[in-house]
């Protein structure tokens, strides 16, 4: 019997996340994300997923001190990106200048932590690198001063971000580390099951991530929260695509059958920012009359907010360009796809299913 | 249940091969192999794969043509390619430069078959020119009066190939453009089914094939026959090696359970080509040698030669240098991959299996 899109069959085995659809859970190594995302930085979470344990005050700090040793492009990365054409897109660039990084031999099996920091560093600078390059503008380097995400917004736009944007941002990346055997991290995994090395798995993961059926990035949100603040009447704008039959973006989740945890961990944090920005407020507005809407139009589907919804917002909020939003959530995914990695090279089985001849035989 | 290396799912239908294991077939689009490679040139058995018919002479005619057109590389990827370092190993180099052909803009959902030509073009100039630049010789430009094959060798070495070396090479190139849902072949379509662009596809496939798992390409057989060809006594290395408990690389595969019919098609040509090379007539020799000492040492297990022996005797009689066997089989094998990915979009579902969470709750 073929299996399409491996529906319901179990891959792997793993110690990293999992996912509680029915219930609206989400855990990464046992710790439910809500709790998570009130209490813990992006380094510290990250080494949750590499290492297995909440890292103490040192172990944070030797592992903010790695990624900020690793985020300096090498000079013939900057060459290559250089010679990239001005309307390459952003995803194929990351893939791209990912891919260059593994000309250093070291990147052999098996692969490392070491490598995974690596590579969780690198990403946020070569989006900036590019952002600066395509603007014409002179590109920022990485301030030690600096965290991951603060950093991150700083090489983008030059300026120390606000707190509240760095806050925000955070609590999206935070939330985007991993999500189980989607897509990309399962093409991840297939790569490193040859015994690939930990550059070619995040290749093909960057490369999968690409595809619009992939989701996770919440470009169709903004669409929608644009319309509606052009237009001012939420309930109007979204009555009307609902009557038209058009999907509401920001609503419902392949896997969660409720609430998505991530998208409640995103609005406690939305509503801590409350009158930071006029986005925030009206995401919080767009949902309410959303789910009032949703309820009487299609009754019974319980499609609730899904993360995309309020990542939207925060988006908004901190004027990310929304050819950055899917590059955005590489760059946290990284931490997700080197975690899955390394776990399978601790017990590497080959992934080798079977096609089913349907042709005829000559 | 988890599923180790999804072993006996059936994750896709295919119209494209089939392989049957127990009997030793393998098939191209209904055609058996055997019958393939009696007769039929790598641009005629590329078309089959990609367009599901043995073409007419006008319909070559118009492949091959298409293939010479897109054998140049760019100006920026040959740029780029002068950035990377010198200890870059090849399946890295093709993995980046193929990746980097993705900054063109026509590269999105759906796939086409223009695209799976440019791309099957590109690699083989890719593996040619980094090649000679890592001798500090000049790039050898394609011909254009030479096909595929040829002008792979003539890039290689700046000579026109001897005909008998064009033959033996093109046999198995066509006999490695397709195995069905191998490892790399199945993250193609991985990435493909997020509606990802084809060389998203490819790049994940080319990571895939990396890993020294993946097998396929000769290079182990290559020590056996060296270390033969210096002992001059095959009865005595192999019975040694044998005895120490050391495995005979090229004998055995995982699929095939009797002789592995790439094997066989390769043996047939070379028989063709007996005293055109030493290593030829020395491979017949191991052969006949190995298995009977096989039988004698694992009885029972039917230990056939695999298609990576004949292959490598193959290499070895072409002066293909080790590090060009999997550049090589990448170059043949972008055929099947591009196949596998237009076929994945003609019918398209998301892979998105599940992972078994095994930890412990916080």
């Amino acid at each position: 019997m073929i299996q399409k899109g491996l529906k319901g069959i179990v891959a792997a085995e793993t110690l990293i996340s999992h996912i509680d659809g029915e219930n609206g859970q989400l855990f990464y190594r046992g710790y439910e994300i809500k709790e998570i995302t009130k209490s813990f930085s992006f380094e510290e979470i990250a080494y949750l997923l590499w290492f297995g344990n909440i890292p103490g005050e040192k172990q944070v700090k030797v592992l903010k001190d790695q990624l900020k040793c690793n985020r300096d492009l090498p000079e013939n990365m900057k060459m290559i990106m250089d010679q990239f054409p001005t309307n390459m897109d952003f995803m194929s660039v990351i893939r791209t200048a990912v891919s260059a990084e593994g000309g250093n031999a070291d990147y052999i099996w098996k692969p490392t932590t070491s490598q995974a920091i690596r590579l969780t560093a690198l990403v946020p600078t070569i989006i900036a690198y590019r952002k600066r390059q395509l603007e014409g503008q002179p590109f920022v380097p990485p301030r030690n001063d600096l965290d991951h995400v603060a950093n991150y917004l700083y090489m983008l736009n030059g300026e120390v971000p606000l707190p509240a944007h760095v806050e925000a941002l955070e609590t999206y990346m935070i939330l985007t580390l991993e999500h189980g055997m989607n897509a990309s991290t399962f093409s991840a995994r297939v790569t490193a099951s040859t015994e690939s090395d930990i550059v070619s798995a995040v290749t093909s993961a960057i490369g999968t991530m690409k595809g619009p059926l992939h989701g996770g990035a919440p470009s169709g949100v903004i669409e929608l929260l644009d319309e509606i603040a052009l237009d001012g009447d939420a309930e109007k704008v979204m009555n009307e695509k609902l009557m038209r039959g058009e999907k509401l973006m920001g609503f419902g989740h392949r896997v969660y059958k409720t609430r998505d945890p991530r998208a409640i961990s995103l609005k406690v944090k939305i509503q801590e920012l409350v009158g930071e920005d006029p986005w925030l407020d009206l995401a919080i507005n767009v949902e309410n009359t959303a789910v009032t809407l949703l309820e009487k139009h299609k009754p019974g589907r319980s499609l609730f907010t899904n993360v995309e919804f309020y990542a939207a917002a925060i988006m908004k909020a901190i004027n990310m360009d929304a050819e950055l939003f899917t590059p955005t959530f590489t760059a946290s995914r990284m931490v997700g796809w080197t975690a899955h990695v390394l776990e399978q090279a601790e017990n590497n089985t080959l992934y080798r299913p079977q096609s089913k001849y349907i042709g005829t035989f000559k």
